[in-house]
């Protein structure tokens, strides 16, 4: 394995996504192919599409009604001989015979000759013949070809990832297959002796291993694929093999734990020899943290505890993630505060809050491993480090979950 | 096939949204499965799920140091002896010794006796003896058993789609696998002689079937499975053949075209005799609408344009296909017009818009059969009925696409 050195230049919130953000960028260029575009729902699109086909194809009836020429139902009522029908499929060839009336569907062709369209309700139907009730200019309830879109117009920008209305659009110059970004893919490795999986009894010390299933989730959520999520002992040989492994098969990789001040901190431990930087952000909750680059691969590693790692996801690597997913940016408000806060001189907080009619309220307890809060929480309350206390009513900016 | 009568009481939009609304709300009460916390992600909580254990579990600390009993070091600068060191995982069941210290890592079990942890930044280590230099009160650095969560506290409430911060709170209370509702299962039925499959060239008269792929994109999109994607001609045989198989498989149907006023409307021909309400709601675009229950299976029908086909998603079936996956509602907000705009009197328009910094802007281009125009929104303008005009600045309500 080679590494190579990673400046945190400095310790602020911003300077530290800053870093990580210009290490992830270059995930951008990722391999392309071409997926149908039934399948391509939530996809990021790696270039421009441009529309193959003019819309309308062919000039078409806008109402069930009658085509006419406007100036044979210039004075009405009138009434004119009936010379057909066009169904919407139909070829709709034959030319409208002079002074006569066809009667035309919703999006069937206009016959030639023909240059406006009576909707049926301003029509009566008499044997062979049709009562023309009132009149209509040239053009009205036509539509003319390319009125919608041109070929070669635009019809979804590159790096956009793929809604239902997209997808409508697509489907409707009909495109079969588009061309997607391969998404990215992260390997997580959760540390530390005292984690055991879910569904087994604790034994004293022991607790429940929840970083691996909740940056999987929070990943995939985010337009990432995981292609991995292992446990690793204290034991370095064991975290450095996984990391080998992970580094081998995922563009990005996340750890938890073994990043603080310790004495057996298994992250930090591996990875600071290979050129790991490891410090203190400052933030909380998530102050312990490490930046790794290994054969290449960014290397993020989160302190342990279960809420800092889902906080310094929220705070660090979601709004890159998404960027390079094509994804909306992470929702920011500006709210009131229903109570007053505290936060630490020095350290910029991220409340846990919820939103109600009256503001953002903190969610009580915010003592970093308070996971049920966490649950309960729909945004993040960002205090500014200076910030010590604010008072109800006090506009602060969050984050939404 | 059995069916019912189904009354559209009114044509407003609100009714007919409230009629669509009560006919679909049965479906709140699905099957229940259960699926593993890691693939949990998006699915729907059958049931209140409560914590299981308390967290913490243990007597934990919450820095890296060195527990002591307070009153040891109730004068400072002291230096005490090192009793030993208890890792996390540990099961730490020694007691501390009296008048001595323990190491003791970020989450290790507390030793028995001890009442406070002193950070490890405020100690020096001194061979065998630790020099702790400031003071600390009983309680400080530790976690207490059950202060964050208390066996059968509730964790997630019923009918939560589940977060990433769902996930981990269930994760780190151990729980392996939770209850979940079946999602909603839907079938799609396009209808209309001239539609061609994506990637085959057109006749004249032709034009690209999309309705299909955009209604499975956008039920898939609101926590609703797909079962099937079909295309009918105008041959009432075929069509009824298909919504026998679809009421068949399916909890939810929907068909696009079919419905409006011409000589060859194959979904309101085969449906009305089976008890359909087929009739226009004061609503562009969008305003001929179909209701059928067929077998006891809702058929929603809309209209073939496909930008008609979408809105009527949006408008009559996104509120509650959302609020049956549990998931979060349509946003909608208040935002100024950054530009005038008309509307036809006696029908709600929705017009596509997009969000500037300004406000909102009307997506150029409203007739109905704009695609172009419906990739670039990402919102609608909801107008009111009695409204045919607005000035620039004008207040508007807007919903998320």
């Amino acid at each position: 394995m080679s590494s190579r050195p990673v400046r945190i230049p400095a310790r602020s919130v911003d300077e530290y996504r800053d870093t990580i953000e210009r290490l992830l960028r270059p995930l951008a260029a990722r391999a392309i192919e071409s997926v149908p575009v039934p399948q391509a729902l939530g996809r990021q699109l790696s270039e421009d599409v441009r529309s193959p086909v003019e819309l309308p194809v062919f000039r078409n009836s806008a109402m069930d009604g009658y085509a006419v020429r406007a100036d044979s139902i210039a004075v009405t009522p009138v009434t004119l001989p009936m010379a057909g029908v066009v169904a919407a499929g139909d070829a709709g060839r034959d030319p409208l015979p002079a002074g006569a009336a066809v009667k035309v569907m919703t999006g069937a062709p206009i016959p030639p000759g023909a240059d406006c369209v009576v909707p049926v309700e301003d029509t009566r139907s008499e044997g062979a013949k049709v009562v023309i009730g009132r009149g209509r200019s040239a053009g009205e309830f036509i539509r003319e070809p390319g009125t919608d879109v041109r070929v070669g117009d635009l019809l979804v920008p590159a790096a956009t990832a793929l809604t239902p209305r997209h997808i409508a659009a697509l489907a409707a110059v009909g495109l079969a297959e588009v061309p997607v970004f391969a998404p990215v893919r992260a390997a997580v490795i959760t540390t530390g002796d005292e984690l055991v999986p879910a569904g087994q009894p604790l034994r004293p010390g022991q607790i429940y291993n929840s970083n691996g299933i909740a940056l999987a989730a929070a990943l995939r959520a985010n337009g990432v694929t995981v292609v991995s999520v292992e446990h690793s002992t204290d034991d370095p040989d064991v975290f450095r093999r996984l990391i080998t492994a992970a580094t081998g098969s995922a563009d990005l990789v996340f750890t938890s734990g073994g990043v603080s001040k310790g004495d057996f901190e298994v992250v930090k431990d591996v990875l600071a020899p290979m050129g790991g930087e490891f410090g203190s952000v400052a933030v909380q909750p998530g102050g312990p943290q490490g930046l790794t680059v290994v054969d290449g691969v960014p290397v993020l590693s989160f302190p342990g505890n279960p809420v800092s790692t889902m906080v310094s996801f929220e705070v660090f690597a979601r709004p890159i993630l998404r960027l390079l997913a094509g994804l909306e940016p992470v929702r920011t408000r500006e709210l009131p505060l229903t109570e007053p806060v505290r936060s630490p001189q020095g350290r910029r907080q991220f409340l846990r809050g919820r939103v109600t009619d009256a503001g953002v309220e903190s969610v009580s307890g915010q003592g970093s491993h308070l996971v049920a809060a966490m649950a309960w929480a729909d945004v993040l309350i960002d205090i500014a480090a200076e910030t010590t206390e604010l008072p109800a009513g006090a506009t602060v900016r969050v984050l939404s979950l």
